[in-house]
């Protein structure tokens, strides 16, 4: 059975979930705080993950993945969320790293301060100076998705897996969809797909 | 012919130029600044590519690509720079998402701000600020180089061409790579490549 070192609140974890939940892939997960990180380097181990984070997966033969954007090219390639045509493919693979470089370290880090790290002036400021990059990721989203069903190929790819992760909660880190209609159209399409599964499930 | 918007001193740029190069796929460059940026949304647009950043690529029939691993993935699937081995292909792209998360912010950050960035007390505090982010990611390389000669599958592949592009300058930002010599024989293999160019080339 492929093992899934896990977090539930994690959008990166649940990117994971949700496309091995599509396809149908048995896992089990091992729990690990999102807050309290002494323990990763004992369980996770930096052989398995360098960056000691979750997503971090053991497939059956014990041989481990990291990076959720990696991991879901892994389970994905072959299946209808990989589109063959190598175009698409590195279109898809564009979005995955604008999620990695240009929306996670903003929308992702302000969720993240602003629902489970401690309360203090020091962590509001921080979770504020990440509202006009997280901002202009969603706007970069908004803008592309206006007149589209998905970001790449017309239909659902690893890509909005990818972005669905953690724009989905975007609220929690402060962030303000409600003038941002294409994306939200977007968020209700992608939730809609059959064998979709919530972040909390 | 492919149209390359390029900065020559640009670790991500210089990825992009370095496969085609190896893979002779000829190319024009239009070069932009990185340090005054005002004109990037109308040179390369919002539609080529939201992150309005170099690299930024057309392909000869006018389609636009960007974000330098994914360009990295356009032209390199199916050539010798991507194992056709599912496990090894997401390796490769776990190294390459770690390069866009945990070492390009820091390692790449550092440099601009100490070699092209105005020197002022902000920006040099803001360069030491990414000191310990890039010594983490250069100590994981360190590791999991140590015994190995390229970073997946013992050869030359997107993942190295990747992370080659920011760590063999990593010294302009103040990083410093003599204890590190499995990093020192790993560059060294890279640029003793046949067909390996200079960034500066």
């Amino acid at each position: 059975l492929v093992l899934l070192y896990n977090s539930q609140v994690s959008g990166n974890c649940y990117k994971v979930r949700l496309l091995l939940t599509h396809l149908g892939v048995p896992f089990e997960t091992h729990e690990l705080s999102v807050v309290d990180r002494s323990n990763r380097a004992d369980v996770i181990g930096a052989d398995a993950n360098p960056a000691l984070r979750v997503p971090t997966l053991i497939l059956d033969d014990g041989r481990p993945l990291a990076e959720s954007n990696a991991i879901l090219w892994y389970f994905g390639r072959g299946t209808r969320f990989v589109p063959e045509d190598i175009y698409e493919q590195a279109q898809m693979l564009q979005w995955m790293f604008f999620e990695q470089y240009d929306h996670e370290p903003y929308v992702a880090v302000a969720r993240f301060l602003r629902g489970w790290a401690p309360k203090t002036p020091e962590n509001e400021a921080l979770a504020e100076s990440k509202m006009a990059g997280g901002n202009r990721a969603l706007d970069a989203m908004e803008r592309h998705l206006t007149g589209r069903t998905y970001l790449v190929a017309d239909r659902l790819t690893l890509a909005d897996i990818s972005l669905y992760g953690y724009t989905h909660v975007a609220h929690e880190g402060g962030f303000e969809l409600s003038a941002r209609s294409a994306v939200r159209g977007w968020l209700d399409r992608v939730a809609a797909e059959p064998g979709h599964v919530a972040i909390d499930a």
